[in-house]
């Protein structure tokens, strides 16, 4: 997140890297699949808003699903929203401060967002966003009811113009510091599942699923 | 990021919730303290943009830094921000799709940023972020170069107007499925870090210092 070799997508770049081969649109939609989270921002009256949302992708749709309360749910429907996913890889500890930076990857998508009003459509984003989360919950899960999926917002959004930066590899010194009697290098850091916690009415007998107990990022 | 208990924060909300106890106070502070990097939206004349960006907070003052080709650090100074953090603590795992949900830990900090012109004062923001990802990395490295400080950029804002979310616990589910033959519960999620990897550049006989081989989060 810092250095030259790592810029922050910007709105003009994603506009301006709309079209994009192959190869970025694929490095986009893994970065947006191994992501449990998105950072979605909405401007307002009052100045932006920067809320967590779930989501999960279906090609070239990613869909959106949060509070019944969130006002970028009930007013995020054909406004203008910048959905941002970032993976932490490591910390990069430099010879200098200065040059200490984060390997990431991270996806911004932007576009106007729309409600998913058709039932169907609905059911089967809430199917995309849980499996997104748990593969392979949706199997291990009671259907829907009609009347959740009623009540439930979703928006749906395209993920054509969308940018991805990726930062890798060993910190980058100035080259007088390379001599420093000072460590460098990289701290990988991934995100890891501890043990589940049952939920205290659990009834008896209950395993746990192996789509929990092998869950894995 | 699902359910009534944990609706996302809202700019009004936030606004409304200025004026709060000394417990919320250190709640924002713990929060902050704990993430790595925030999420900082800025409206712009076509459409908002969200970044992620390295911080550290130092009492009230929340200082932002990121690449320099950045345009919220650019640009940023004098413009309102929504900066928020976010903690995943667990996968909520419920018996209906529907309740499924994240446990977590969120801050929204918005207000408007200033650029930190003060040398002074900029060169110690560089510090507090460099503790903040990693504490004891600025004992264990050289001073800045006052050219290091002149050219990097970095925006502080004031936390006072800001908001904390919290979800914890088991999931709460539809009366009628808890009857259900479904494993419920939370699945724990954490940040860990893997085995430090030198810089291929390292000097022979530099060892690991304990601000890297003890880190964590």
């Amino acid at each position: 997140m810092a250095g030259k070799d790592n810029a922050p997508s910007e709105r003009t770049t994603v506009r301006r890297m709309a079209v994009r081969g192959e190869y970025e649109k694929s490095t986009v939609a893994e970065i947006l699949d191994e992501g449990l989270i998105a950072h979605v921002g909405l401007s307002t009256s009052s100045g932006p808003i920067v809320v967590p949302m779930l989501y999960g992708r279906e090609g070239d749709i990613l869909y959106l699903h949060g509070s019944p309360a969130s006002r970028i749910l009930r007013e995020g429907g054909n406004a203008e929203l910048c959905v941002t996913v970032t993976l932490l890889d490591g910390i990069v500890v430099a010879r200098s401060l200065m040059h200490h930076s984060m390997n990431y990857r991270s996806v911004v998508v932007i576009g106007e967002a729309h409600s998913v009003d058709d039932l169907d459509e609905r059911a089967r984003s809430l199917d995309v966003i849980s499996e997104h989360v748990i593969p392979g919950r949706v199997a291990g899960t009671r259907p829907h009811h009609e009347r959740e999926v009623k009540s439930t917002l979703v928006l749906s959004m395209s993920i054509n113009e969308a940018s991805a930066k990726i930062r890798t590899g060993p910190p980058i010194d100035d080259e007088e510091d390379y001599e420093l009697d000072t460590w460098a290098g990289v701290l990988p850091l991934s995100v890891s599942a501890g043990t589940p916690i049952a939920d205290p009415r659990l009834a008896e007998g209950i395993g746990i699923p192996e789509h929990i107990s092998q869950w894995s990022r």
